[in-house]
């Protein structure tokens, strides 16, 4: 505890934690990164185990949260930094002076296991950080059993992803594959698979959600692959009204993962 | 048309648009930025008439949309500049070379005309301009009648609002107001009001979205204010299910306007 305050963002240990920034870094290394107390908090809780717990007094408000961070991460390095040098390797814009490097989430579909009736959530092709954030948290406010990326372009591992998903990665299980694996898994699982899409004369509401279900949502450009449409049992839309008619993929999913919602715990 | 292409960021019409990102030069001109083809085609469609295109021939990928585009814009003064002029007025990352500067949105509640039976969204206190506009975006789709933003800490005029709105800003009827009016103007048109809250016991299916109602959001920090729950007939919270159980103000929005359309046009 007592080590020295890190104040130069040339400190090798600091520039290798700032290399993991990069994707190929962190898939190297079998490594994520958390940035933010909050999202850490949750992280633990999960049962993720810290390896290296970097920490800069001078941001930290709560020096009680500082202290009981890393009484719960006895195996991490603890790194002290200068404000400057923190602003530097941290990923977000206003850091909140805390960042955790843990080990990858990185499970793949063999790893979910599946209580009896799973709800489950299939994003496919899905790009931006923040759309696979955003779904994980409403993800977890739904009780989704499992989120499966299928040929994602992103990775669950990226910082934007565990910061715009409040940390709920960690909470919620995840898993990656391809489309055509995990249309397989679904299969044999005996889960009915619903395609969300515009060209649907089925509105979401019309189906019955409740059972071993999967929702698939894909990219807002591209929508599902034709080969995933092809599998899933049902179509779907959600009805619109304006002159727009576009919904970002998060919205859509947390539209439909709430119908089902409430058609599985209304009486 | 066959003006010149302006070069230099330096010049002063380009510097007077650069100069509308700040919010204070944007009310003290009434305007807003458009910045986005598509954003602006909408406008266009809504009604609004530009007062300045500027375009980057550069960027502009469909030489006859732009036409077109112009052609809709017969009061608007035309710049066209260079690629690297372009990107220094323009507000997003990676424009698409269409930028417009149209009238303000500045609409008061005794604006706004409602049909029978009108389904409203009062958000209030927001501050991210991307959660405003894409609960814009929601609205469009859901078929809500108007989006009051009550004592909001952006503008609907911000460029970001705009953008992340997908240009809905101008199709959706919107006002802005205080709390105080905004609950005044509701009681007076016969609206129900519902609050969303995680501190209640009912959830938002088990009450009736038909008929006149309001539904109002408050920010994730703070919820609404004690004011605008004490005037509403009823407090609704979204069921939650996970570890986390905080959902994004637009997730939540669109989550409660969709059970409100779901309500309203099933049977």
């Amino acid at each position: 505890m007592a080590q020295a305050l890190l104040t130069s963002p040339a400190n090798p240990r600091l520039k290798a934690i700032a290399a993991l920034r990069r994707r190929r870094v962190r898939d190297q290394q079998g490594v994520t990164m958390v940035d933010g107390i909050d999202e850490l908090e949750l992280a633990l809780a999960a049962g993720v185990r810290p390896k290296t717990l970097v920490l800069c007094p001078d941001l930290i408000q709560d020096a009680d949260r500082e202290r009981a961070l890393v009484e719960r991460a006895p195996e991490a390095t603890v790194l002290r930094t200068s404000r400057s040098a923190f602003e530097k390797v941290a990923y977000r814009e206003g850091p909140d002076g805390v960042l955790a490097v843990v080990p990858a989430i990185a499970r793949t579909l063999q790893d979910l296991i599946l209580p009896v009736d799973p709800l489950l959530l299939v994003a496919e092709g899905i790009e931006k950080p923040g759309n696979l954030g955003a779904m994980l948290r409403t993800a977890d406010a739904a009780g989704v059993d499992a989120v499966v990326a299928a040929d994602p372009v992103t990775d669950w591992g990226n910082p934007n992803v565990v910061r715009s998903s409040k940390g709920t990665v960690f909470s919620v299980p995840v898993a990656t594959d391809t489309t055509e694996a995990t249309l397989q898994w679904l299969q044999e699982g005996g889960v009915r698979l619903l395609a969300a899409t515009p060209d649907s004369d089925l509105s979401h509401t019309e189906i019955d959600l409740t059972g071993p279900v999967a929702i698939a949502v894909g990219t807002e450009k591209e929508g599902l692959t034709d080969r995933l449409m092809d599998a899933a049992e049902h179509r779907v839309r959600i009805p619109m009204h304006g002159q727009v008619n576009s919904l970002n993929v998060a919205t859509s999913a947390a539209i439909l993962l709430y119908e089902a919602e409430r058609q599985r715990n209304s009486a």
